[in-house]
């Protein structure tokens, strides 16, 4: 089969490799749709991120829609030709992370695109049975590979604890904010504010959820007068934070999605005095089911976040493009 | 001021009584619309409600919009002229209860039309200032006074966990059920069955929220196929509990809320198997605020619930009507 | 190895069965001590438990302590020689109970002694690796096998939402009743109600746990002047449920533990007047860290509750011998 | 009446004050044991704590108990000769915080020593009848004074999610620490390590509550081996909070309640990947029941904490007394 191949920072080939077997349990699945994740162009630039280093060759790609094509033993048959998004976990199963519910968190996670596991920049992948969730005609694949990145906001904002009514301050007009937009909108929230700088993103949002906008270098900016119940950081900038805290209600909560300086100077007593709750997520737990529920709604679309294509042969020009201002998602489609 | 009292049992009389002082932190309502409830008809019917029991004459209607038309001390002279729904409850305050946010728990609670205490069946009534609600321009005054059963099916909604992607059953298609399938999708539950046995209601509740409909006495019906995360009972029949529990599936959560019987067979061993929790409301807490953001959606018409309306003199006749199959809610309209 | 074998109802034989083989990520225990529980009795008298049937010959005894005598595949073998008490669970690890946090609901569970799934009547049992925890010198073969019913009171009373200073009535003052009331403590709850009709046991349970106790046959009981924060149902009699109920604070919960009839004539309006919450409980989640610490407590002496022993041999006796009213656990000693 | 007044930064003097009137509600209470609080020695050298400033007269002291002297309208004369300890908050009971709560968060709080607000040094005050608590006859004066900070102690320790076996962390032996510690063994911890760079204060603080110690400037102090649940700050320094963070296992909770420096430089992608929660604690709600039946436990000895009293004509000495290594709470002992 093809594969994109990084082969080490900057270093993008086309290879020839086997197809995958599906282990027991498991399904092979024929890759229809990549979405290209700021961590797939983090590798490419860099090499590494954090602790996980490209040391060997690495197939990117982890945001992934296809159609089963073959099962292991214990998997039915019948699976064959289904149309599936899959969750790219694989947790150990056995350690207290994930009998208790916390599989995100298991220390021996194996993960798509994550040093030394492969992703699905290529003909086909293998994943646990229960993780290549069907996916209904209506939705697109460019859209069912967006499922990975509408967990992500998803499971962000399932922490965030809103409920109809609620007020969330959104700062990141971007895709995660984009899609965390939406999440909160499935959750119930009636006033959805985005903040960020850049006007055409500003307006933009407005189609993904968002009630209203705010440019957060405006002169008269004061977050404070939002009185969010929640907030959910999803531009990684340090100011945008900061803000954030300033504009929850006494005991509101703030989770943090996108990344950025690895240490901020966080107003610790503010936090006390208000009780808010600051937390972050890493991926997510069971939001298949509900990103697959949520993008049914007439409010929701997908696929209008998808600004640009690429076969799988270009991969590489998708990792490297230059992100206009109305740049959102990028898609390597690898068959369809 | 004009009011309709109930005298005893079966009695009403259109008397004239002194427009109420509004005390300290409180405010004088002008009434404008007052949703019939099934409390006020039993109230008519049987001169009590369990241990309440009408023992002087007492004003009927506890579902109430209206315009601020006095303040008592400390309330801001500015809130006059106001549109306001009504938060019915007078909390002591200072119980266990109140300080600890269960303040419908109250034993010392104050609640219009429970005797000994008036309701909104007159010109005037009295409020606490923060219970009585401004509400926008585009709310109509009977949507206003629907706002209390709105509020009992959205408390009733937040204890079912409710969630993007849920599944959730409601038993009983009248009004309590048309409301908390509103509710529920305001909860972002993207399945919501609704089981009623007479087919018009089942037609007409998928105009409030309802995506499915069963028939509970259908001979194919089979609770347990539905797998739902969590059951509202708004029928009171208890045939409708015990379906709904066997509905639920492993981990789900069932909450009363509609009147039946005191005591129902219940299956406790299914609900020690499954480890399901069963609940039941009285009443609300901090629903206000959720109701008039989510009946602002256009998903939401809580005008089109009405399906008659009295004016105040003929308070006894909207009290005494024979519902038909498609009545939903009586409003006694008693100013414009 | 040696087994006590269930062939049908009433019918136990040792025979000589083959030393199983743990598979990859299990662990071999030779069996020392295994506590007979109410539903090895049941099975032994009746050959079923509700749609669970003995219809193969089916080895006994689910509450186990032993020592690591092999490893399987992926097993570090320093583990070998290691005293253990064993969570009898085999949960799947694919579904979505499982994934979720909610294993004990996992409708692909193989449980020890329930058919057609052998037990610990034996010589030998394999493991998940992880499911046998190590247990400190200080704690006996017997404790560590009375560690699976404290499980269980542990897992009901975590439910119940005690705090520092919480009253709990408890039910039943039998064995799950003393391990709930030992649980309860641990959980900070500072007053501990037990009700039992027998003087003796009521007296006993002040040994382990309880506070107080109450004869719920006495004239004079009144439960609603206990105001519990939380009630756990450990007799499975239907009266002591429906006065449990009663005894609840408004907002307070109960949690369902003892097997009684299958359904129960409920005061479902006292619970919605009330918001209480009624749950019950199914075997456990992640409670071995929990009761392996709680034991450790000078308050906790579970050796105590062990009033009989029988050699493997004997089991059929231990089974069948009729429990006098101080009767607590019964333990069949497989090694020493 | 006798009050030690501050009247401005560093200057305290002794008044004749007229003794207060209960208004309906309230009690009035003849003061015995008044704790000496960190705040309160702040307020003394800095004239301010934040935006509060001492712009007039102010008495100090916000840890009370005393007797019941006089009961405003409403407070049954029964209650007079009551020994009480008084949770020193007076929120206003009406606001969103108040009514859902929180009323910790009050905005209109009107607190004790709190400017303008005055405290406890003084012969008499009044609080609202059901903020002044009875406590046993087993109980002393001083301990009834203390029961105000152990509240923050139980407080921030129940927001730490403790169960039997928890291990929790607590930066800091002093006064707070210990009754964080205390609580956290009331909310079943197992494991309560702490930490201290002085070690006689590490020495002492195993008489209350704590398992173990560490010295955080140990050279071979790993915080990361520790593997908390929970994680509560109780000193304030920078240092101690950031080895905190590093000490929690995934999904731990950190909760601030030491008041060091305005704002902190935060791990935040170590709480991302880790998904850990960091809160911090404002007074309290709802937590005098529980420290006083806490208090009752032979575990408990909060005599103990005591390490100087003065009397009330002496109270700016306990203001500026030297602390030594050993000080944990002074008395100002008002009237016995």
């Amino acid at each position: 089969m093809r594969a994109s191949v990084l082969l080490e920072k900057g270093v993008v080939e086309m290879q020839e490799r086997p197809v995958p077997r599906p282990e027991p349990g498991e399904v092979l699945v024929r890759v229809r749709a990549v979405g290209v994740c700021g961590s797939d162009v983090h590798y490419y630039k860099e090499g590494r991120i954090g602790d996980f280093v490209v040391e060997e060759p690495l197939i990117l790609g982890h945001e992934v829609s296809g159609v089963v094509a073959g099962v292991g033993a214990g998997v039915p048959a019948e699976r064959i030709g289904q149309r599936v998004a899959i969750e790219p976990q694989r947790p150990c199963r056995t350690c207290r992370q994930c009998t208790t519910g916390h599989l995100n968190l298991c220390p021996q996670m194996k993960f798509y695109a994550t040093p030394p596991i492969d992703g699905a920049f290529a003909d086909y992948v293998t994943a646990p049975a229960e993780f290549a969730f069907p996916i209904p005609d209506s939705m697109s694949d460019n859209a069912g590979a967006l499922l990975e990145p509408f967990s992500v906001g998803m499971w962000a904002t399932g922490k965030a604890g809103l409920a109809p009514g609620s007020t969330v301050l959104i700062s990141g007009a971007g895709p995660i904010g984009a899609l965390a937009s939406l999440a909160a909108r499935s959750y119930g929230a009636t006033r959805i504010v985005v903040s960020d700088p850049i006007a055409s993103r500003r307006e933009k949002i407005l189609e993904f959820g968002a009630t209203e906008t705010v440019d957060p270098l405006a002169s008269d900016f004061d977050p404070a007068r939002i009185g969010a119940d929640a907030f959910i950081e999803c531009s990684g900038a340090t100011p945008a934070l900061l803000a954030g805290l300033q504009a929850l209600r006494p005991f509101g909560t703030a989770v943090m999605v996108g990344l950025g300086a690895e240490e901020m100077p966080i107003p610790v007593q503010h936090i006390m005095n208000n009780e808010i709750t600051l937390t972050g997520i890493f991926r997510y737990v069971d939001t298949w089911p509900k990103v697959i529920a949520a993008a049914e709604s007439p409010d929701v679309d997908l696929d209008a976040l998808v600004t640009a294509e690429f076969p799988l042969e270009e991969a590489e020009a998708a990792l490297t493009q230059e992100p206009g201002e109305d740049s959102m998602k990028t898609i390597v489609v690898v068959s369809r």
